[in-house]
């Protein structure tokens, strides 16, 4: 798989089912959610934005994205939900390597950039690190409706991870995201 | 990582945390297990015949062991457990790929063959195919006292996946498997 079938494969509307594994305690979170990945085009204003934030000129982006999601936990009463603009800039010399820049990192809530690459197994792999924690993900498709993320959080040294998740995506055919 | 690493390292006591998908429905399974992989000589009587029920000359093979573990779902009310023998035998050209008898099956109580690769950025991937179905596996170690394992149950023309499990595996230092 190339890195752009990657990116063109994830747009659409997914239903994700998510467990949380918190490490030390062997406890489990279930997060039942919907998440939209919507391709936005280079010269979108927020991807502009987003550009500009991280000092980065927008002729050397491609594929960005917004990633919305609304969802429940059973550890918690509130619905979780959130959106984020993400632009993949490749590396010039190997595109399957790139950074990614976020509006809102993940795990804090700052503008935050990734370093991602895919694997010649087709596992996209990225780390973005924090002022104190570093998250990392990998995502995967089983097949072009059903993909697998597995994210996990690890003090910034690289040595702990406290919590691990794993996210089963199954592509909503139907319906739209209006 | 080499593939004669990720072996060694696989040896020991793991405390498996795991939670099923099963995709349709999207309901979750919470399972506790203990894991003991064992390091097993090339000439244990157990390998032996695991060679000869697959018709392969043992002097092929390399790093072979036992799993067996215990455990609890909440699914269920019996303790899940159970043993197996896996024997690696490696390509000649390329030993990062190979084959894994296993003198029973995951998915089916067969003696059963999967093929194994370990990819660029460290992920080992074992495909299993039965008659009725494939398992996919995809394991990884994100230190070594910590790994990861991602299994999916497919339909044997590889297009529906009907469940997937993640498994967050530590290290049980303190214990022996005695």
């Amino acid at each position: 798989m190339e890195i752009n079938e990657f990116f063109e494969l994830s747009i659409g509307r997914w239903r994700s089912q998510r467990s949380g594994h918190h490490l030390a305690f062997a406890h489990f979170e279930e997060v039942l959610s919907n998440i939209d990945i919507e391709s936005l085009s280079t010269d979108d204003p927020t991807v502009l934005e987003v550009c500009k934030l991280h000092d980065i000129d927008s002729a050397s982006i491609t594929h960005p994205f917004r990633m919305t999601w609304e969802g429940e936990s059973d550890w918690d009463d509130k619905p979780i939900s959130g959106s984020t603009v993400l632009v993949p800039i490749p590396d010039i010399e190997n595109p399957s390597r790139g950074k990614l820049l976020r509006e809102n990192g993940y795990a804090e809530v700052v503008p935050a950039v990734g370093r991602y690459h895919l694997s010649d197994d087709g596992v996209f792999t990225l780390l973005t690190e924090y002022d104190l924690v570093a998250a990392e993900e990998r995502i995967w498709f089983a097949n072009p409706n059903l993909r697998f993320r597995v994210s996990m959080i690890k003090t910034s040294d690289g040595k702990g991870v406290t919590t691990a998740s794993f996210s089963s995506e199954i592509r909503s055919l139907s319906s739209s995201t209006s």
